[in-house]
């Protein structure tokens, strides 16, 4: 996309939101506010909670085209809404469209573009938090929504031999099969019984499944498993540190939170509907800053 | 409505609007983003023209429950969706209940909230614009979505005899019979034919039919009926000076523009939406500046 001139940015009012399922307490809001107000963009963002609303993952998606009729500049979509979302607009990007998945839409002259800033998202934050890592062999596990993002920003990062693991076996070939025609990479699906055997060749492991988040507590994996030459990324920030991350941690791994994911993907939405590229250290700055808020408030109730 | 904090009010961000048709050049938005701006009011005013987007007014009023969804403060409605947009909220404050049209919705707790500001809009500009008119006798031309409110509101500010005449006497007849009942005042519709004996007992007359307007010219009824004694409101704003209030003019007659009703109903929704009370006068000022901007935009093109 073109660089908006920053006059343009800055005439403008902004209104953005956020569509996905349990997402009160989303860091969203708080980051992309605080960046606009730092750099004096006048710049709504709304969380639109369909469990809070009573509405299903269908009528939220259905909130889409009467939000660009009603002047939103964009949305986020997350969680159950992300594939469903798809069929709700006009256009998509290159990669939203290898992926069958949008967390981003932006309005423009009447028509509504789906974009997916998991991908974009997660390789920032890799990157920053994991310069130099081998990407030989990486191990995947969870093959749901973000984990498919996740898997095309690893074979983009680089990886060159991507095992993708899910409960669902099915599930694991399936989205590997998707990775490897969509980008050429070496990319193979596989059942939680090979964990083992694969995890042992492997340079990194990335978890993509929902356990270890605070309300799904417990390990994706036996972590004994892991051994202090595996780098090991997380892709839960809610807790930050998970389960898994400390048992890497404690067995001497170099690791990295869901953190990294959460301010990438958000700093790459900001700059689609601003059109202002924000430096994603701001956005990790804001986002240490809510999450030490919410330290505080758990402290002081 | 119970007056909101002025700190709770800064701390908040609003995001408004008005679903109509035909509105791209309204006022509304230039009006409410300017005294917010001047309050330091963090505040975002849209405006969804259901002409542009093809809409029909059903499908306007269908963006109301969507709105509250996604977080909208209010809205206000407009031509042509005034009466439908009755079916698409919760609730009917007690004059927007007695009129079956609203121009006002307000989201709160999950409720969307119907009101008519027209009725207070134009009894604040009557009272701003004609202080101490004669309010014996009063005809009104147009039956029409404006002229409901403008009825209501002269019986309640006191107009002893009211007569409402349109090209469509049944129209005319029904909304007299209507607002008699509803406010008990003496009320009665009659045909244009009418119009020289009633005139010509008249203290003041006020034009809600929509003869007059940019895309309308022409009287809505013979300017020779005029007499000095008259006062005239015309409850057009676009152009400011109609060609019947320049007849009345001419004519020697006190006459107000429909300046009045419209910086009236916009300081009205602007209380409803921010629970902050604003001047009229500093509306009136926003108001003549939009205008004057617009002289300069039309002589510099």
């Amino acid at each position: 996309m073109t660089e908006q001139a920053p006059t343009s940015a800055a005439r403008t009012r902004f209104v953005c939101g956020l569509i996905g399922g349990g997402i009160g307490r989303s860091l969203s809001p708080g980051m992309h506010e605080a960046e606009a107000d730092r750099r004096g963009l006048h710049y709504t963002y709304r969380t639109v909670d369909i469990t809070e609303l009573g509405l299903s993952a269908e009528q939220g998606v259905g909130l889409i085209r009467p939000a660009g009729h009603l002047g939103f500049t964009g949305l986020n979509i997350t969680h159950p809404c992300k594939r469903l979302a798809v069929a709700h607009v006009d256009e998509l990007s290159p990669e939203a469209a290898r992926i069958g998945a949008i967390n981003t839409v932006v309005f423009t002259d009447g028509r509504a573009v789906g974009h997916n800033t998991d991908v974009t998202g997660f390789a920032l934050g890799f990157r920053r938090d994991m310069p130099g890592a081998d990407l030989g062999h990486v191990v995947q596990v969870g093959a749901g929504g973000a984990g498919a993002a996740v898997a095309h920003a690893l074979v983009g990062l680089g990886v060159e031999d991507l095992t993708i693991v899910d409960v669902d076996e099915d599930r694991a070939v399936a989205l590997a099969s998707e990775v490897a025609v969509a980008t050429g990479g070496a990319v193979v699906g596989a059942a939680p019984e090979s964990l083992p055997d694969r995890l042992g060749r492997a340079d990194g492991i990335v978890n993509c499944t929902p356990v270890g988040m605070a309300h799904h507590p417990g390990l994706p994996f036996d972590p004994d498993l892991l051994r202090a030459e595996h780098w090991l990324v997380d892709v839960i920030y809610r807790p930050l540190v998970t389960e898994l991350v400390r048992a890497a941690r404690e067995r001497g791994c170099r690791t990295a939170t869901g953190a990294g994911m959460a301010i990438g993907q958000a700093a790459e939405s900001f700059h689609l509907f601003t059109g202002v590229r924000p430096d994603p250290a701001d956005f990790a700055q804001h986002f240490d800053r809510l999450i030490a808020l919410e330290g505080a408030d758990r402290a002081h109730p």
